[in-house]
């Protein structure tokens, strides 16, 4: 069975390593965020590919759930001691090997996607990783303080403001100009199911989506397309996705996300303008009704790993795969 | 009193602290050598430099005499699980911090020399250090081996071939394009006293006097020039200065290496072609003579800071100041 998978950071890649347990035979594509990418100290960040790969690759820090086990932060400190920060970015030692092989590579050429299956020789997560695109885009909050009104990264949003000031908008710079990169339409033409997990629906789904041409392919599959809600009863199971989606209008409800991925087709058969033919509710959740789409509600804590598996089982079952 | 000295790596940062104790109150202005300036992972090395300023401002390694105290080497052992190496060059996680600050100051357009007075501003060393050039000078050595005759940087031939395969010769590439950093110059013409640490006159030494005008400025200075032999009883001190000497033609003495920086006025007062008033050997070497140059003999080993600071009162008796 060929599983394709959009996914962004920790949540994810949790769902993700769910999925590799549950169907361990499936050929399992993921498309990774790179909006959240950075570049710090002119080294190359790609903290969600990282994420996927650390995790499924047996390289995370279990506790953060985030960067590497074992990790100490000896380089960040020195270079606090030369004044040099930002102090908010966690830069790891073992990890900052893996952004000096990356921006290597890309400065020698090689596109982000070859970057990425070179990394992952390394962890063997047991998936297909592509980047969403080899193209640059990044993530940018509009923000107004009492500095005024501007646009910052959204690492700097996230983890320096902690998202606590309001995102007036929020922005994929380049995202209009990039291409998706290769493999990942065909991914999604050729999969038996698509599945959508409960990462952030904006910033990480929501920038996948925003690749022209990623959208489209998510629509046109033939496979089922089945969303997890990362919300559980009004609030984000993990991350502050409420003050992404305020940003751009949509209700912090699994209703509310569910309604803004939208129905591939509507009740009548006719086809909408969304994505989903089924959506993944917590048991809190269960009265949520989408027109078009097929609602299940399972406990939707990924508290270990036997819990996300039965998560992975309700949604391939939604999926009917 | 104002000390110019021109300085290699782990020989000239130890002499140095013999200067800065010797003379609590001089006004003491290191040229480093950047000759040896490597670039690993776009990464902008300059390992004399960075000698210098971590031996005088209190961070060097006691132990190795190059990079940090209490130094971790997590990031390359990270590579290394990537396959990327050099495993010979040892790229330490706190040195790194300063590679990254330099590379960055570098990239954003700021010349080695402010890179380099910004990092001491963490360090203090006590001196001023200013790179031989801000331009990029690299040493190359000339090897013949089983892959036939080809050029390779300096560090794969002094770190990863030990200096074992044969210099057939030392090129100081891009020296001949290069330009003094500012304030070189004037810091040689200004000085009360110049001095050649017993750094490798080749590779070190040789390599900043490669720089069109500094060599001109050393000869011209009002102050007395005095150097200090690196070699005692026909053996370099430290490191491989034999192999780097034989490439040039020039014997592994003491006598061999004043003969190679010759007088700047010969017996009769007439100008000589060379750079020495004075020149300082080890007792073991007293019978050295070099026409032109006042020779003294002094125990020349650097055993601990006492005895340093003994070696650079010799060399200041020796000029006369």
């Amino acid at each position: 069975m060929k599983v394709t998978a959009l996914a962004g950071g920790i949540g994810g890649a949790r769902f993700l390593r769910g999925v590799k347990a549950a169907l361990p035979d499936a050929d399992v594509t993921v498309i990774g965020n790179t909006g959240d990418d950075i570049i710090l100290h002119r080294l190359n960040i790609s903290p969600d590919l990282d994420t996927v790969m650390y995790t499924l690759g047996g390289g995370i820090s279990a506790e953060r759930g985030w960067g590497r086990e074992d990790e100490t932060f000896t380089v960040q400190s020195e270079l606090a001691e030369y004044g040099v920060g930002p102090a908010w970015f966690g830069l790891g030692d073992r990890d900052l090997a893996t952004h000096l092989v990356r921006t290597e590579m890309l400065a020698a050429g090689f596109p982000l996607s070859d970057v990425t299956a070179a990394l992952c020789q390394r962890w063997q997560p047991g998936v297909r990783l592509i980047p969403m695109t080899d193209d640059r885009v990044e993530t940018h909050v509009v923000i107004e303080d009492a500095e005024g009104r501007r646009a910052i990264h959204f690492q700097e949003w996230w983890l320096r403001l902690r998202a606590q000031v309001p995102a007036l908008a929020i922005v994929s710079v380049g995202a209009a100009e990039a291409k998706p990169a290769p493999g990942v339409l065909d991914a999604l033409a050729e999969a038996d199911v698509v599945l959508l997990p409960p990462s952030n629906p904006v910033v990480s789904i929501g920038s996948i989506l925003a690749v022209p041409g990623i959208r489209d392919a998510v629509r046109e599959t033939k496979a089922p397309v089945v969303g997890v809600s990362p919300i559980i009863g009004g609030s984000p199971v993990r991350g502050m996705a409420d003050a992404c989606l305020m940003a751009i209008g949509v209700e912090t409800s699994a209703g509310g996300v569910g309604a803004h991925y939208g129905a591939r087709r509507l009740p009548d058969g006719s086809p909408g303008t969304g994505l989903l033919d089924g959506w993944l509710v917590d048991l809190v959740d269960a009265d949520v009704t989408i027109p078009g789409v097929r609602v299940a509600a399972v406990p939707l804590l990924m508290t270990d790993l036997a819990a996300t598996v039965e998560i992975v089982r309700a949604a391939l079952e939604l999926a009917g795969v």
